[in-house]
């Protein structure tokens, strides 16, 4: 019946591969010799494509060297000059993991779709959680369990579905009955907490932002206020989210102190470290954790300081059963003897979506080539490359620090304003040499430059320096 | 500072790049050497592997080689032999290209992160629009457009979220008010509707499941009943989700009469065409799109039937503000000039999470190096294959077709009940030779085999239709 074909044979998927492995490896040779962020105009990409999808296939060598061409509009997350937001570093093992992962193709939604993408997911979450020194409840074989999220995103989103389900015994989900919930978070927490308050139904106006201090932490006295004052109202306070290491400064909320708070208050408390939670892989960092034993949930991304590419999230809860039963279905195409013994994690119920990738893949692959030394030491490279920036930045007379530094992103701003300080930015990011992103802090318009991608190096933070002190006289000249 | 690094270097990266390639080359070839479906307990897998993480790094040899003792935990979704669930298929351009989108590690959140990520995704829905002939309002330049899930479940949430602002104005985001809001389904429509609308604070209980006729398609006249039913009851209809192929039997809601019942009704249109949306991009299929020109969104996965690795859904809506205003947020450290000037998309606001990567690479690839002519020729096969699977059980004594087989899912039972055909289906899943599931249709247990795996052709048809008939005869012998 079918003697044509138009799939890629074993034999030509061999020599492609090899082109595109090679086409890699000479991008991350190269990479320092792009804008670091793009500098087309919108629409400009697209003005390069065929207007039309292609009748008749083409040589995938023609496809491959097309790529070129998008490349003008890739702004280099993986360049050693890529400060910008948090990296989403990667890494040779990760990378090669992921392409095995595309090869076995798999889909994990159950654990008898493919047993060891399950296993190895619930066991690579095991070592991290003795690798970071996080509580015990967080391991498989407790109450609880960690899983792998596409985002911090999606695992707060299913941390404040999992503290909905709870506090109003799993009766909105099921009736849609509104308790008027309240959840809590700082005003420096990052963004997707609104977003996932809204996605499920809370309303954002239900989402008190509460004040923080001098470092830009949470105030543990305005939360224990502002819920005591939201219960006399009668309302249901059900959530707060703590941060290790926010978005705007790197800020760390005191967790002990909020986890106190809602332990008394039977508040689910979910940890966002994001960014800052790879850090515990060094001892020395791990007092990061302190207060951990009270939360709820827990999420850090591997995707952003630990080698491992985008997208992979570890999102730890300390009762799955809450996790499960706000999410489970089971329709009868999914049934099998397997998820009936109960002897099995099936992850689709773990998550929003059904279907899965093997993503343990990379994590196992990265936690095993470079070693928990080898994590440690490129960490801690990272945090010293941006505590002697931040140092430079403190001994300077043009500059200064706006938050403090405890990890490996820096907060500063040029003495001569806001409006200075935007415009070195912009021509900073528009030399192609660096990538910089701000914030707002106290009011004032604030550089961040934070340390995390993976081939940044100590030349790459002194040439960093070097140009920004550069640009900023430059600027002062034209005024 | 850094002389030391235990990052892999480029060569490394070459050399390990085409060992991984080969190891994927050698494994499409041996694939029909596993058991399709995993024959491991639980807990097989866990047992070999190491209980504690290293503390140094160790070869890349070795743990490629490890992978090895994963596989007997892998159920072969690329096996030729999968004819279960529905197919997540692949391809070597789809493999490649993921390969190159984490060598490149853009995070395209915002237009300005890679700009490239973002208008490619564009260009390639907008490029499907036309494959597919799918309504011009879902294209970008239109006030609709398209952007890429990690599956059909997030696009029905997203649309669910989009529905559920429009209704009530943006008030359940802002506010959490419950406007007792009710959305509709079939009783066949996937379960992810189901679990959407617990997400979002509907309450499972306010989906209503309308009855389906003798060919499991949703009735019609039921819905509007139902609407009408609800209305008067002083509730407020807002979501209509309508199916191009059901997961139980590939079932074929009636579109047009639907999609008039929601226009007349105000109520938004959701269609999932997740598996069968991918005939369409043959003509003589493009009639499954009746109807689809009053959907308010639409989605399918390439990452089923059009050989793009999973995860990849396309997800359509007309008016794309609905969207956005549904799941926007701007907080100031993700501010630009791009954003502010609205001369682009930033899909972070098309979606849950805020990360992304760049997976239009492999859309694009994938419909390059087949070009349509490629890939209507393969899913022609493969219905093909299936209508002849089809004809065959027709044809058989023994064997019944339980629903119309309109593509590419054959429903069949043998004709000596529900046990029978329980046993004979775990009796073929454990020859590991082939691997089908069931489901329920008419209260009758009932077999699914679904031609879709890349590399499926006619002799494996016919030696599972082969085997399918052995071991029927040898249970009926053992009666």
């Amino acid at each position: 019946m079918e003697q044509k074909s138009f799939h890629m044979t074993p034999d030509e998927f061999r020599r492609q591969g090899r082109a595109v492995v090679d086409w890699i490896a000479d991008y991350y040779e190269r990479v320092e010799s792009f804008p670091v962020l793009s500098q087309v105009k919108p629409g400009e990409i697209r003005a390069c494509l065929n207007p039309e999808p292609p009748m008749q296939g083409e040589a995938f060598e023609k496809i491959l060297a097309d790529v070129e061409n998008l490349l003008p509009g890739v702004t280099h997350w993986q360049s050693p000059n890529f400060f910008a937001y948090f990296p989403a570093n990667t890494s040779g093992p990760s990378i090669l993991a992921e392409l095995l992962s595309a090869g076995l193709g798999v889909q994990g939604m159950l654990w008898a779709t493919s047993p060891a993408c399950t296993e190895l997911e619930t066991h690579v979450l095991d070592w991290l959680v003795d690798a970071l020194a996080l509580p015990r409840k967080f391991k498989s074989d407790s109450a609880g369990g960690g899983t792998i999220q596409d985002s911090a995103s999606s695992a707060a989103l299913c941390a404040l579905l999992a503290a909905r389900e709870r506090i109003t015994q799993y009766q909105i989900n099921a009736r849609g009955v509104n308790e008027r919930l309240v959840a809590y978070a700082s005003t420096q927490t990052h963004s997707s907490v609104e977003k996932g308050v809204g996605i499920i139904g809370i309303g954002r106006e239900n989402l008190r932002l509460i004040a923080v201090d001098e470092n830009f932490a949470m105030r543990a006295d305005e939360l224990a206020k502002q819920i005591q004052t939201d219960r006399a109202a009668g309302l249901v306070p059900f959530f707060v989210c703590a941060t290790i290491g926010t978005t705007s400064s790197n800020a760390l909320d005191p967790l002990p102190e909020i986890g106190r708070i809602c332990r008394d208050a039977g508040v689910w408390l979910h940890v966002d470290a994001a960014m800052s939670g790879t850090a515990a892989i060094c001892p020395e960092y791990q007092t990061l954790n302190d207060g951990v034993e009270f939360a709820d949930s827990y999420s850090f991304n591997p995707h952003k300081w630990m080698f491992t590419n985008f997208d992979c999230n570890c999102f730890y809860v300390a009762d799955r059963a809450a996790l499960i039963n706000a999410l489970s279905i089971l329709p009868e195409y999914l049934r099998n003897q397997a998820t009936e013994s109960g002897a099995v994690f099936d992850y689709r119920d773990w998550q929003i979506s059904l279907g899965r990738r093997f993503r343990s893949l990379k994590l196992w692959f990265v936690l095993r080539y470079y070693g928990i030394e080898g994590l440690r030491y490129h960490v801690r490279q990272h945090i010293a490359l941006a505590q002697n920036f931040a140092a430079q930045i403190r001994a300077s007379e043009k500059f200064e620090l706006v938050a403090p530094s405890p990890l490996n992103l820096v907060c500063f701003r040029h003495v001569n304003g806001d409006a200075f300080n935007r415009q070195l930015l912009e021509r900073l990011n528009a030399s192609g040499r660096i990538y910089l992103t701000h914030t707002i802090l106290n009011g004032q318009y604030t550089l961040r430059l934070c340390v995390g991608q993976t081939n940044t190096q100590a030349r790459h933070v002194a040439e960093a320096w070097r140009l920004i002190q550069q640009v900023a006289r430059e600027l002062e000249g034209e005024k």
